[in-house]
């Protein structure tokens, strides 16, 4: 009998090598840059030298279940449109139309959903809901949020840093200003000649101010890897769970955290400072608790500069946002 | 830095001028007579002289959100299945999945779904809702209903009155009969052989019997300016508010525009009788009130024998339909 | 004026000939065969002998309307996974988008959906609610399950017997072991030369053992019209309705049908089992009642051995299946 070749998940970014993840990054930056101009030829205007390319049909005739248990704005549409564009169909199953576990087992449902579609892209509660799913699929499935980690929402973010890349300011540059020029996006400035390859990011600090949930595990067993220092700042009651910590330590990522219970600390030195939600999708009842323990772990202007972030620090959102976590100071600029 | 171009919305038909309409009016007319055709060629047997052709694929790769706060049938199937003609890809949001200002603010939902889709049909609640999504979004915001305004509703209407207006007797014609053969379609009359033009509408006398809504507003804003008057019956206390009576006065069609409280005055030599619920979406609570109010407002056969309309008037209902406001003895003839 | 060709729904199997059923079956045979080496062309290899076939894109540019009251799975992957394939467009409308019969009657919903899509394809509750949308539609309306019938799922029943027939021992058969080795697809089986007929099918024996519910009875007016015989046990208040022998008796089906109250004299030389749940959707009021008067109507290794079934009796179930009526022993061989 022929030799079975396993099929490949995504659970947590811990499951990818540190090239899987740049070539991850270098191909959607492609692709970023070829959509813009295909959907938008009377905007970008191609001329002889700039040919429009259509975007692969990878998925031509392809079905794509999307199983989100949780509400998702983003992470809907983002995945929707990809998968549309790529040529394939997207079907959306909502917690309406299938309850991981009430009707019929995650077993049964992960071999009738993967054995009519060709990937699974589910957003589920208790991260062991997608394990299951994964155990039994006969085709792919990414995880778009469970309980413990956040895979695509970590891969977003570092396009962002790699696209803006030239924000940050190098330690031998001459010229230290940041180029504010680039951070509005003009018709003209939007002419792309050819794609570009994925512009190279420095070694940046990191820093993450909150609740540890799932965006912060991702970014433990990552960051590090990709020669970020991350910084970490979170009451020791929300410390990350021992399975994610045996990830961290897998992949050697521990030598390159801080962390610590005062916010102070954790911005120093910081290009970025990240948070997220303190109240996460299915902790409501735990509000009023949750919001005494996150005192003084709002991130603000004040706290950055007697922190030590660097002068030019920048701020990351997964949205939405609260006031809670972050005020409206530091989101006046905000660019979606 | 290049010019910005504004991104064109569609609130209501006071957003278009005469021209924008009819053009919209003669291009929906033709994509009907080629779609038929090209769907069901084996009713429609094309010769060598009736080429099919295929409806223009200008959303192809394109995704358009549909964001629906209210429950839809006609709306939502009609947007979809045009879309999927196009070539695009319908992404359906309904209050499940987004609650326009509940979890985030309506100018980051417009910058997100606008960021990702290349266009946003929006049927919401309250008329700022909407106006907040065009402030915000990247791409062009179309009303599909909102408190105020549905000005997708009366281009379909005059859309139906155009392909109709051989129903319509004009002053000066031989023959006054109604040409009530051209009334069914029959296999053999859809063999057409070629598109042909938007057939012309003689100006007619158009009533509307009942509850001062959105699609009572979109009619005042358009009728006169295309030639026609307008005959309006409503309790007083219902009478339209002040913002559109603006948009009527700004574009000069109170000139064009009879209103009272008497329904036999209103239909009045007319062509056209018009209604809609007397009880919209979200108005539940008033049911009790509102029916009391309109006592007398209900269209029937009486009502426009003794008000005068004309002999052969037609009638026009959006759908669905209440007794309330029509009795079965006008909808007998009702074709959808 | 043009004769007018009545439009072909499916309510039930009793509406097709056995040349219909014949031919769906090796349509979809072919169809399935063609489809898994279009979707992974890297895992079947195709060689110059075996060029890839894409699958007819009969709906291209079309929208089928799927109609669902209840909640569904199976059904809906299915169905929106094949439309996806012919190059069609499906619109998913649960029962939160359209309340059949309740904002609008049956007759406008058919003649909208109807007048807008090329198809209906409708998951009701009572039946008489799909019986209204067939007599007012303009397209063809298949039943996707209803409170009598339930035909896809018997078509499908059917194509899992014929690509299985070589399980069932041959009366003169010279080996009589049954074939395990193709019981496992591997991915070496799988590099089929080109599509191949349909396998015939020897008539068989099936048993069903439980409630006389849809599944059943599009059994009783199919499987004796296909040379099987067809032994039903089921509690004597639950027996089929007027109707639905009315058209077994019209079909010549009754002589081809053992029906009592006894699983072992139905399970008696039996080639396949089949059940189904006790409680289908709907009947939740009724559990406490139905789990009493089912008692010994489980399916079990042992009932099918005291009752005489073939030794390598065969069970089929629709899913979702629950322990009442199945055990664990019976489904631990199962494949989805």
């Amino acid at each position: 009998m022929a030799a079975k070749i396993a099929t490949p998940h995504l659970m947590t970014l811990a499951d990818l090598s540190v090239p899987q993840i740049n070539r991850l990054l270098a191909h959607s930056h492609y692709c970023k840059q070829i959509t813009k101009p295909w959907l938008e030829p009377q905007v970008y205007k191609p001329t002889k030298r700039t040919q429009l390319r259509m975007p692969s049909q990878s998925l031509f005739n392809k079905t794509v279940a999307l199983l989100f248990s949780k509400r998702s704005t983003r992470t809907r549409l983002a995945s929707e449109t990809s998968i549309s564009l790529l040529g394939g169909n997207a079907l959306f199953l909502g917690k309406e139309d299938i309850q991981l576990g009430v009707n019929e087992t995650p077993r049964d449902t992960a071999r009738v959903i993967g054995g009519m579609t060709e990937g699974i892209f589910a957003r589920v509660g208790d991260h062991e809901e997608i394990e299951e799913l994964a155990k039994y699929s006969p085709v792919p499935v990414i995880n778009a949020l469970s309980s413990l980690w956040h895979p695509t929402q970590v891969l977003a973010d570092l396009l962002t840093l790699h696209e803006h890349s030239h924000l940050f300011t190098k330690p031998d540059a001459k010229d230290d200003t940041p180029d504010y020029k680039n951070m509005q996006t003009s018709v003209k400035s939007r002419k792309r000649e050819k794609p570009t390859s994925l512009p190279e990011l420095s070694p940046l600090t990191i820093s993450y101010v909150g609740d540890s949930a799932n965006i912060l595990h991702d970014m433990l067993v990552t960051y590090p890897r990709l020669g970020h220092s991350l910084r970490v700042a979170s009451p020791s009651k929300y410390r990350a769970p021992p399975e994610v910590w045996k990830r961290v330590e897998e992949l050697g990522c521990d030598k390159g955290i801080w962390w610590g219970e005062d916010p102070r600390e954790a911005v120093k030195g910081a290009d970025v400072v990240v948070t997220d939600t303190w109240i996460s999708m299915g902790q409501e009842a735990e509000k009023a608790q949750r919001l005494r323990d996150f005192q003084g772990y709002q991130v603000t202007e004040a706290l950055c500069r007697e922190g030590g972030a660097k002068p030019d620090w920048k701020f990351m959102h997964c949205l939405p946002r609260k006031q809670d976590e972050v005020d409206d100071e530091v989101t006046s600029w905000f660019c979606l």
